[in-house]
């Protein structure tokens, strides 16, 4: 890293350009500091590790120092690894997937507060979470005039740049310099009852400026840097992934069929992973047209979409590209500008325009029970794997929500239709179509018990299926005033203690 | 009841008036019919007692008859239980609490379909639900071009008069002729990709017309009605009631003096029932000014609120009065012109409005677990009492939520926090405040383990605490690895059992 850039381009910020050990010296024990970061994409890559050394410091001379660290979601080794294995984080929200900081959450070493990311911003200004002390936001450019290009994410920035204290920005010079244009940085939010509608009915459509605002004065340290995201590598879509897509896609046409929906459907969102990759390809090679999405990330499949011209055009908060994939984008960025609008997560995962936009939603789920209650986030009850991310936005004001899963895990050893979930985050009030690579269930005005002989038949394997119509039975024939959620409350988490005893949910 | 009407002053539909019997005939076996009716107030009072009538004289011949029943949400034992008595009700949405319907869900008979408040409209305007037969809708009175001045609840009659094949209007002349003016029906809703911004930004702003319109091809009935709503009684505050509601009004000072609330609040929405009358009392006697309200019903102690000047404006999609305040109100209307808006139940409970407008929700539960997720449903997990209604509608978009109940019930042997609640509402990531009448637990910003030590201490009655404490702690113990939501999955519904088996929740 040098200490200059041709990025940095405002003569009064340039004077502040530092060392990352110097600008981590800016943020103490105890502080909130608010990063940049959402899956992989933006993340600062320098003051997170000077901290680290910081904290790592403190602690050999016997001291404290944790802070409190909020995000626009998960991150990469570079922060959550590097802080979590210097034991300095003392509470993390809103969502996270770094292995090292997962284990700390689940020793109890750091509190994990698991918001929806549409509530992180707004309960920030809220002050729910207490007062900001320092933000540390990546960013590809600084402007003669001291606005900012954003980078590969956008998340919950321009909130953290509004409440802190004390801001430390990293110029990163392996952002493209074309990604000034590709961001859309909504400053109409207020809070209530200032506030005002979102006046957004197009995925594409600009409501805000293309550059991120900085306070100068509250600007104490600028660090250049040059280094690459570090998002997951694309796995190519097993045939279990390959499945389910085409359960889905399949669906969505049998809903043009019945005229639910539109020929070009309608703004996609689709989670992290593999299954959201493997429904992308299904559509690359479908007859579909005129796609557009609404989403929180784009995908190496989503990129694919749009390079073979299905996808009109994607509106996000973030990039979470594959190495390669994100090197090759890179190179052409300028061939997708007018195409790709990175949002504020404030407003990319923002009821108001899901709902208004009519966004169909596609999400991965842990388990489901046979009522359709989802568990996205916890392995069996009591450990977090990442958080709700924005599932819970989509989902509950979708037109249309997926929640998809393999219908087992470890070998056969777990079912991922259970009796009852051991942990639950999307209720069976908002859950609509459950998926697995042995089929879907369409929910939508079942009752609960309809719901659970619909799940059973179509979405468990049959190496579990009898199980789950035998206890839908008994609890159907042990209830004669309960039948409209029959349950066997003293069996109905038994599969889960078995999975803890034996290592398989069988009895 | 008469067959004519000084109300009913449009010459084509005049010539629609007949008796209800004429008019029930118009619904067949197998119909979807979407019934006007929120809480007792403003469902048609003569048509589905004859329909029951029909319902059992084909019973009585071996033929079968039966109906999806669609409302706003609950109604009275003049619809609901009328119906359900004749076994005609097939399946029914979205919210419900007559006894005998209720019992018919629990046995098995009727198919309950539990949605958002929000989302029953548009859903079916999606076509979820399938095809709308007739519409069923009490009015104050016709208009001589043919609009519909509302009655005392509004509820999904826009929706259902707009997508029914038939239509049948009651005339009901015991509401006011002064309700002309009262009512807000917003013709702005659209399908996606064709939905606009709700430009609602006020309470009592605005942003439809006084009136319901309806296609005068498609009334095949109208009967002439005058018959009281059937509200039930007001029971003044107990004194766990009071104690809850003192919890909460001294909270919200707390907020004012942190920042984070202005003076006058923001505005409420509180649910049915004797802790929301109790609040409104506490706010009637407190040094509170210039409040609104943004909520479903106006319920006595609002009404009050109102009459003692505290209450500026309230916006709400029906009246939930006692009988004696109804009387009151109606003699009274003309003064509250103005002051009172009733709005369709979608934009009363849309997430877009609930959320600009910074509600500040209270809403009962059954109970909740140590985390915080709550269950506003389901008795003992099978058995449904009511249903969820707008209560996630308002949680999830909300300001500030908080759940209320009183620690204890059936005499102690229940209590209503518990280990793992034995069905799930409202999830860890939306609930905020939690009150019984021992305290209150402000969630916000906090992990489940830090919640879990909040709720125990603050919440729980002192007769369980000290088992829920130990529940948590060896919880703790035996989840090396699982410290962000420690639980004992073989014993976490044990309570329940335990109700189920000795009739106490103790061991």
């Amino acid at each position: 890293m040098s200490p200059v850039s041709r990025r940095i381009t405002c003569p009064t910020l340039a004077t502040k350009v530092t060392s990352a050990t110097e600008a981590a010296s800016y943020i103490n024990d105890g502080d909130r500091v608010g990063m940049s970061g959402f899956t992989g994409a933006g993340y600062p890559k320098a003051v997170p590790a000077a901290l680290a050394e910081r904290a790592k410091d403190a602690h050999d001379r016997g001291e404290d120092f944790g802070i409190d660290l909020w995000t626009g979601a998960s991150t990469a080794p570079e922060l959550d690894g590097v802080l979590a294995e210097a034991r300095a984080v003392r509470r993390r929200l809103p969502f996270q997937s770094d292995p090292t900081l997962r284990e700390a959450i689940n020793t109890g070493e750091t509190e994990y507060v698991d918001t929806h990311l549409s509530h992180s911003a707004q309960q920030a200004w809220f002050g729910f979470y207490g007062q900001l002390n320092v933000a540390v936001i990546e960013v590809a450019a600084i402007l003669p005039n001291g606005l900012l290009v954003p980078g590969s994410s956008v998340g919950n920035n321009k909130t953290w740049l509004q409440l802190a204290d004390k801001v430390i920005l990293e110029v990163n010079d392996w952002h493209p310099r074309a990604y000034e244009g590709f961001h859309d940085i909504y400053y109409g939010t207020k809070l209530p009852p200032e506030r005002r509608p979102l006046q957004l009915t197009d995925p594409l459509q600009r409501i805000g400026d293309p550059y991120l605002r900085v306070d100068p004065e509250k600007v104490v340290a600028v660090v250049h840097t040059d280094a690459p995201d570090r998002n997951l590598p694309f796995k190519p879509a097993d045939e279990q992934s390959k499945a389910m897509a085409s359960h889905v896609v399949d669906f969505l046409r049998y809903e043009i069929d019945q005229g639910r929906l539109p020929k070009n459907l309608l703004p996609l969102q689709s989670g992290i992973g593999n299954v959201a990759n493997a429904v992308m390809a299904e559509l690359a090679h479908s007859e579909f047209e005129d796609l557009l999405a609404y989403t929180e990330v784009i995908q190496d499949g989503m990129l694919d979409l749009i390079d073979t011209g299905k996808l009109t055009a994607v509106s996000a908060t973030s990039f979470s590209l594959s190495a390669e994939r994100a090197e090759q984008f890179n190179a052409r960025a300028e061939e997708y500008k007018g195409r790709i609008l990175l949002r504020t997560q404030e407003v990319s995962n923002h009821p108001e325009a899901i709902r208004r936009l009519g966004v169909i939603s596609i999400n991965g789920m842990v388990e489901a029970d046979i009522y359709g209650n989802v568990n996205s986030t916890h392995v069996m009850g009591s450990s977090i794997i990442n958080g709700i991310g924005g599932s819970g936005d989509f989902a509950r004001n979708a037109y249309l929500n997926f929640f998809v899963s393999g219908s087992m895990a470890k070998g056969g050893a777990i079912s991922s239709i259970v009796p009852f979930a051991s942990h639950i985050d999307h209720t069976e009030h908002d859950t609509q179509i459950l998926v697995t690579e042995q089929g879907l269930a369409d929910l939508r005005g079942l009752s609960p018990a309809a719901r659970a002989r619909t799940i059973i038949r179509n979405c468990a394997h049959p190496d579990y299926q009898d199980l789950l119509q035998d206890y839908f039975d008994r609890a159907v024939a042990a209830n004669a005033r309960g039948q409209h959620t029959p349950h066997l409350l003293g069996e109905a988490l038994s599969w889960h203690g078995n999975y803890q005893r034996t290592g398989s949910m069988k009895p």
